[in-house]
């Protein structure tokens, strides 16, 4: 871990990995990788690589299935939902949603535009069917999210769908949306499983892995049996959810090792971790230190989010210059911490503070921070 | 190694994922799962993780451009295809190409029905336009292709589309198929890389990574830039082939680790093999070792497909009853062999011979197969 001492020093005695603080893919936990690389060589219990294994086999008919558990148990699923592990990404959702559940209907959806994701969820629906845009910060700048007045839900719309937390501007709901009698379609991409939530009050959430889950390549999704029973026929195989839902995730060749360490990393969340109540404990400590660091370094960092709405995950600030941003990217990176970049839509600085990113390196980098801003406090005319 | 001497003492010195016969995912190259593990940890020269890079890290961009460069090499892909890697399996590929290609041109798009993969890449093409079977080996129970002088192709047809390599039944296309002014459209899943092919008369060829190219979870398609021109508008961005060829693979969060192990396969093709034509010599000298031992068996084995249509990649055999057949799959396996048993279509007895499979892998599995045919044949009545 680096301290104030050696953030010039070299990082090669670190463990780099809990210091990713990548938009994603990013950190994972130092437990699963261990376990992943023998699994490299050879599965425990089996003769060989996971990567050799085959799809068909009891052994991966036991991951996907401890895989499920482990999210039904974290998060209560209802006996209801399907657990799916699909390819694709968030970005597949984006379409499949609106294929499932508006082509065709005669309704209308309404999305609501908080940010850079769910404006493409917006892009892909709007070729499906008609889209409400029912709110968007786009005009400022993705700031803050709707507050409870301002939402005008329409009952008879055919799902409500909407961001929980914008990875990019660092914007997270810290409430429902939506009215009883539509259908909440929730991306949950950059915080599913960092804290609870209740199942039940959604049609459908999804998420892809490489956040808090595991690596790039598969996608979570948990729909309720009702919205199986929307969709229409003769859809292509690989985008009607039934065809995934009735081969219990195994329709054709699954992402086997994607899969593999997203059951690892569930299995970590519940045994190592203790579920994502004690999560969310660690995730809010980890955020309060760090937007504390922005709070307390006289402007000198300045928050992207609007207090209200900052994400618990994703840390977006600037810096009082673009030039100092560079430096202080440039320091970072040497210093051990990863991935800091904003986002290329967006730039600046971005913290995000997955699952797996430990409160030490948390620790590490806001005294990195507060050695930064010090040390260049006074560059500022 | 097992020799004859040691079927039946444990295999857990041998190095279990060279004796991978799984229809796949397979074998990978023991260079490939070292240099894997190593980058679990991490990758050389970076400080993380592979599991933890930004796939939009320079890192990462290297990593698919070498990929394509050693495709690009080992098949002399001629400047005007573009090459992607794609998630979703062959699978999806069954539907991207009619939807593609098909839906909306009022043409006819023709298959050949060759066993159970083209049956697949059939009953998804129905649902989006008109197909026209031109000739189907179901009837004969998928034991041969047809020949030369069976097929009439309409010049006017919208593509053809026919599967290079049936996995399950082990029939292998030894010649071209189709007429010119039509576009081929190949699955080549199981048989991408083992053997040199002329990519400049195929419109499209797909292939899933995991039986000669790497871990499952990624697609890699090779496609015309005149028949990216034939593209509908308005399809949804993950199924438009011209997001991805625009995007350079990395249109939204790729398979990080699938195309990273493809690119250390592909590198190793190159590199440790010497190319496409050096594979073929040595796959064609394992598939010669196993026909012989079957034909040589005086009927004990008996091989699935006509003599001259047998494939180079999978072999399927039958034994002289069901019984024998698990008896011989029980045996292989403690003998240290994996993955024999025949696809769940079909039954029986496969060995799959990827690129990754060794000569010497094969040589034991026919030494194993000649004393277990000794061993039992007596008992046939």
């Amino acid at each position: 871990m680096p301290t104030s001492r050696t953030y010039l020093s070299s990082p090669t005695t670190l463990n780099a990995n809990c210091f990713n603080f990548s938009g994603g893919p990013g950190a994972l936990p130092e437990s699963v990788l261990k376990e992943t690389q023998r699994a490299i060589r050879q599965v425990p219990g089996q003769e060989l690589s996971v990567l050799g294994m085959s799809h068909r086999s009891p052994w991966f008919r036991n991951v996907v299935d401890e895989a499920e558990a482990n999210i039904r148990e974290l998060l209560r699923v209802p006996a209801d939902y399907r657990v799916l592990f699909l390819q694709g990404g968030g970005t597949l959702q984006f379409s499949m949603v609106p294929i499932s559940f508006l082509r065709g209907t005669g309704r209308v959806a309404e999305y609501l535009h908080t940010g850079y994701w769910s404006g493409k969820a917006i892009d892909e629906a709007r070729r499906e069917g008609q889209v409400r845009v029912l709110w968007s910060g786009e005009n400022g700048g993705f700031r803050h999210l709707p507050g409870e007045d301002e939402l005008r839900f329409d009952s008879k719309a055919a799902y409500l769908h909407y961001v929980a937390n914008e990875t990019v501007e660092g914007l997270q709901f810290h409430r429902l949306q939506g009215v009883e009698g539509v259908p909440r379609i929730c991306d949950m991409s950059s915080d599913f499983l960092s804290r609870p939530f209740d199942v039940s009050r959604f049609g459908m959430v999804y998420a892809h892995a490489q956040k808090n889950l595991g690596p790039a390549g598969v996608t979570v999704v948990l729909v309720h049996d009702d919205m199986l029973r929307r969709i229409p026929d003769n859809l292509p195989s690989m985008l009607d959810y039934r065809t995934h839902a009735e081969a219990g995730s195994i329709y054709n060749t699954a992402p086997v090792f994607a899969i593999y360490v997203t059951m690892l990393v569930t299995r970590w969340l519940r045994e190592e971790i203790g579920g994502v109540e004690q999560m969310q404990v660690v995730n809010a400590a980890k955020a309060a230190r760090l937007y504390a660091t922005i709070d307390q370094s006289d402007g000198f960092y300045r928050g992207h989010a609007a207090s209200k709405d900052r994400s618990l995950m994703n840390v977006a600030f600037r810096l009082p210059s673009e030039e100092l941003e560079k430096k202080f990217l440039e320091l970072a990176k040497i210093a051990g911490f990863h991935g800091l970049a904003g986002h290329r839509s967006l730039g600046g600085v971005r913290a995000s503070i997955y699952n797996a990113v430990t409160l030490e390196a948390v620790e590490s980098l806001c005294e990195f921070m507060e050695f930064f801003g010090n040390s260049h406090r006074a560059e500022i005319v």
